[in-house]
């Protein structure tokens, strides 16, 4: 049977399983006495090898050292009293397994997390030191979901997922609450895409907030899942097996919910060649003098590589005013120090210094 | 001949030479366009080690990347019209000698640096980056003394110490008026002592407008001559010839203006062990995600090991309202990345988390 409806009324998108502006207000609520709203940085050095004006939100000096918490601690928080006694479980072992493990400690709760044997000696150090507990399991991705459903059962722990959870997202999405009321009438805000809790919850706001300001995502070569769901119109994944990219906060895939998010709100997703993520970062680490992960790099070396905006490629220095205005999301900084081997890592080039102007 | 006076007042100590608290604050305003009013950080993790609330004045993220820039850009403001045309001069290859080719490039007129022939490409870099001539000489302090005086005849330019100059120590007293702002009621300041520029402007400034806050200096047990001339009660400089410690940017002795500034004003000077500088310093990047340079690293060693505060050794976990609140400047970041070996350097050693308490 033909629709009969109006021609001109688009379907509207499925946005079922994502908060919404009032989802995301109420975790900053909620979220408010624990997190930290985190500084604004700018480098003019950046800015004029971009030919912009950027704004970097350092939720690098986040607690526990990544935007990870706000999710972590709006889902703890949201928990209904019952199941919050039971307890909290993830088998991540990066910056969300640490944060879930802070959060539960704030709420006075038991954390679980599930760790691969291997898992570097900073990791288990930072899980264990806000108190959660570590179940060591086989280095491998099912060995550790198994861990993890079994402990599930035995303990009745609430399995919070780090991006595919709509509390999660919400909780992300407070990061680009706060830049907005920081930095008013940003023309873009560029954030980083793994899984897509951060990109989606700062999408959502994003819209509701500051409709006017784009939203472009940037992911590693490597991990290009969003890139290609995007441009195939479809929710693709990475391919199964180990993804080799120093931005390893960046690997997962998308959700069907953070695809569905992203490929309503975002005016594009732009891949980053791995050559360029390790150079962004020591950019960052020298001239502007934050502790940055490589994850954190990707969307900074997108807009050095002149991708994520692209008319500003080469753009003229020209007065600072004509330069868009461009938040970007430094996503955290929880590096293990002793793995970096500087000699090996090119200084990004700059440009030289317009006529005229010392630098 | 016998004195007369009444015997109840004290010699008043000669502040010659030195700045006072007008002085600071007229560089505070002359300074305001160009110089950041840096941000102030907390650590939870590192109020709990060291038994104090600790907010630490991140200079590292001045212009030019050390408090340097505003006693230099003050020096160079400061400047009659004519003087300023003949350009300035410096011999410190270091942080003063890229922040005051800034400071000249600010008021657009000649920087010449004098730079040994090994010195470290990064410094070339940021001292060029900025405009500034650079002149190579022998590496030997006395060859740079010579090419400097040499070229100063030569050219006209203006001499600007580092730190035995009235407009630098009223300069770097300006991070002092803006902590006092920033945090109120410090009952003490912890600032590091190479040549006692920044350490004389500081308690300078404090004793303006905290003056109830104590000022504690903080310098490497290899370059004690501030605390030796403190006890010796006279001022003492380094023995000749290289010193040995990772605190580069602290070697320097006193002047004689500036020990006259800190005998007056500084509660003490304690001296930090070399091996505790590294270990300080990769706390404070890996828990703070800030690059700070090791210099800076000095001060917070010395509250860590307790010897800056000394009744705070070992203070038990009381609530945070009982503990001493310490203002602290984390002097710069200027650090070149691929000389660190991070497998070198030991973690400081964490207190265990208090009874009852997560971390």
């Amino acid at each position: 049977m033909p629709s009969h409806g109006p021609p001109d009324v688009p379907d509207s998108p499925d946005l079922s399983g994502l908060p919404d502006l009032d989802d995301v207000r109420r975790a900053a609520e909620r979220i408010a006495p624990h997190a930290h709203e985190t500084p604004v940085f700018t480098s003019s050095t950046l800015d004029r090898m971009c030919g912009a004006r950027l704004f970097f939100k350092a939720e690098s000096l986040q607690r526990a050292g990544a935007f990870k918490f706000r999710g972590a601690v709006n889902a703890v928080l949201s928990l209904p009293e019952a199941e919050a006694r039971r307890g909290v479980l993830t088998h991540s072992s990066g910056n969300h397994g640490a944060a879930l493990a802070l959060a539960a400690a704030v709420r006075g709760i038991p954390a679980r997390v599930v760790m691969p044997e291997d898992a570097p000696q900073v990791k288990r150090r930072a899980v264990a030191g806000y108190g959660a507990e570590i179940t060591f399991c086989e280095p491998t991705a099912e060995a550790r979901r198994e861990v993890a459903v079994r402990l599930a059962e035995e303990t009745g722990a609430v399995v919070v997922h780090p991006y595919d959870d709509e509390r999660v997202i919400a909780g992300q999405g407070t990061a680009a609450l706060e830049i907005h009321r920081q930095v008013p009438d940003l023309n873009f805000l560029v954030v980083p895409v793994g899984g897509g809790g951060l990109a989606s919850g700062c999408a959502i706001a994003t819209a509701g907030v500051s409709p006017a300001t784009r939203v472009v995502g940037a992911e590693p070569a490597r991990a290009d899942d969003a890139a290609r769901s995007l441009a195939a119109g479809r929710h693709l994944t990475n391919p199964p097996g180990p993804i080799d990219t120093v931005a390893d906060g960046l690997k997962a895939s998308l959700a069907p919910r953070t695809y569905r998010a992203l490929a309503h709100h975002l005016e594009r997703v732009v891949t980053v060649p791995e050559e360029d993520v390790l150079p962004a970062l020591r950019l960052v680490w020298e001239r502007m003098k934050l502790i940055i992960e490589p994850s954190c790099a990707v969307p900074v070396a997108a807009l050095l590589a002149g991708t994520a905006i692209p008319h500003l490629t080469g753009a003229p220095a020209t007065g600072a005013g004509d330069r868009p205005r461009v938040g970007v999301i430094l996503s955290g900084g929880n590096i293990d120090l002793e793995a970096l081997d500087w000699a090996a890592v090119d200084a990004w080039p700059e440009l030289p210094a317009p006529d005229g102007e010392r630098r």
